[in-house]
């Protein structure tokens, strides 16, 4: 074998020790099937192109720890709070999971000294973090079953890395939880701007709430985001009228 | 005891049997914990009220249901199909749980025979068959885990009940696809009409799609609805520019 080899082979036995131990020390357990941990800090930036067209990167793990997180937040949560309704299991699960957390949380975990992507991307992409946390509990999910990997999320990340009793008071805004419902429903929604009224400084915004294709209501302020906020609110009491009264 | 209380007791147990017998056979498993199943069926129209204000209904099953079943259908696709990748899988994932495809499972199930409601949301609500699929796999997982759930929800009802191969070939609308994928993303999404040119039958409407306020593109049409379909298939060749190519 020439050096270039040996070089390569030393490389890589480096960096496989150096995430296996990552892995021990961070969330405590050694990896069994080391290809899948690999795969998950490949972003598609620098995917690998096998035969017939295949790319090898993290997205195909990212979606499907998407949902076993999803589910493994539900049941956390579903227990934590036995006397909470599904709104408010909902928004909670949303602020755990959405994507400015689980970026946050992907570089306290240093996740990040791991991936592997071309330099633009890790610049641009505003996602990269968390897309490899979602990935790296697929590659778990795939490698130790479900059981070990809720423990995992349970006990490692969520009692480590979350303030549940912070999260209940964050406050999440009308627009955000008139999407969140919406997209539980499976509805599609549109803000839409119906009316301008006045010019200048002293515009008034019409901004029209349209679900699955049925107007919904109407509100109006100076600006649009005050507009949106405004029918999101008057929405909510719509939609959700005995969670108001 | 009276005959009252002695035929409701009667009442009670003889429901029981139809519900454990009817479980039974579709499903091939005898349940644990009864009551769970029960508030499966239990929509939020006859909630039962008991102390702390808490009301008794299925709607925090549906959540957790909701989630375990997006879990095992996004494991099952993952294997399924090696080598598709995640925006495939999702679109795959989006067709099986659909509302109008969970409402259909729930009738071919024959689940409406056992929900329980008042009149009024049986024939007014879209979703309660659908929801109570979802409770139903929610009730299961509580009773007797992932695992367990996952092969009734492949081996009985995917298996028995999708035809995949169809499902493949199903074309979905490219507003759906965007807001799925924007969903995903967990960004906002406005369809915004942003000029109305000319008047009468001839008059064209131009949409602006809107991302988490920022505008992608715009489309016009005589209708909304094909400005909307031209905008979204322009904002798919923008935001998934290495699928399209």
């Amino acid at each position: 074998m020439n050096l270039f080899i040996i070089n390569n082979i030393k490389a890589l036995f480096s960096s496989e020790k150096g995430l296996i131990s990552y892995i021990k020390n961070t969330l405590g357990f050694y990896p069994g099937n080391i290809y899948l941990y690999r795969l998950a800090f490949r972003h598609k930036s620098v995917a690998l192109k096998i035969s017939n067209g295949v790319k090898h990167s993290n997205e195909r793990l990212e979606y499907l720890g998407d949902a076993v997180l999803g589910s493994v937040v539900a049941d956390f949560l579903f227990k934590k709070f036995p006397y909470n309704d599904e709104g408010f299991l909902t928004g909670m699960r949303s602020k755990i999971v959405s994507r400015s957390s689980l970026n946050k949380l992907s570089y306290k975990l240093g996740l990040n000294k791991f991936i592997q992507s071309n330099g633009e991307s890790k610049t641009q992409s505003k996602s990269i973090n968390g897309d490899a946390f979602e990935a790296l509990i697929g590659a778990i999910y795939l490698d130790k079953g479900y059981n070990f990997t809720k423990k995992i999320i349970i006990n490692r990340i969520i009692k480590n890395h979350f303030d549940i009793e912070e999260l209940v008071k964050l406050d999440v805004s009308a627009k955000s939880s008139l999407i969140e419902w919406v997209q539980k429903e499976k509805f599609s929604i549109e803000f839409n701007i119906v009316d301008e009224i006045g010019e200048g400084y002293k515009k008034l915004y019409v901004v029209e709430i349209v679900i699955d294709n049925k107007p919904i209501c109407k509100g109006q302020d100076f600006s649009i985001k005050g507009a949106e906020k405004l029918a999101s609110e008057k929405a909510l009491t719509i939609i959700l009228p005995e969670e108001k009264s």
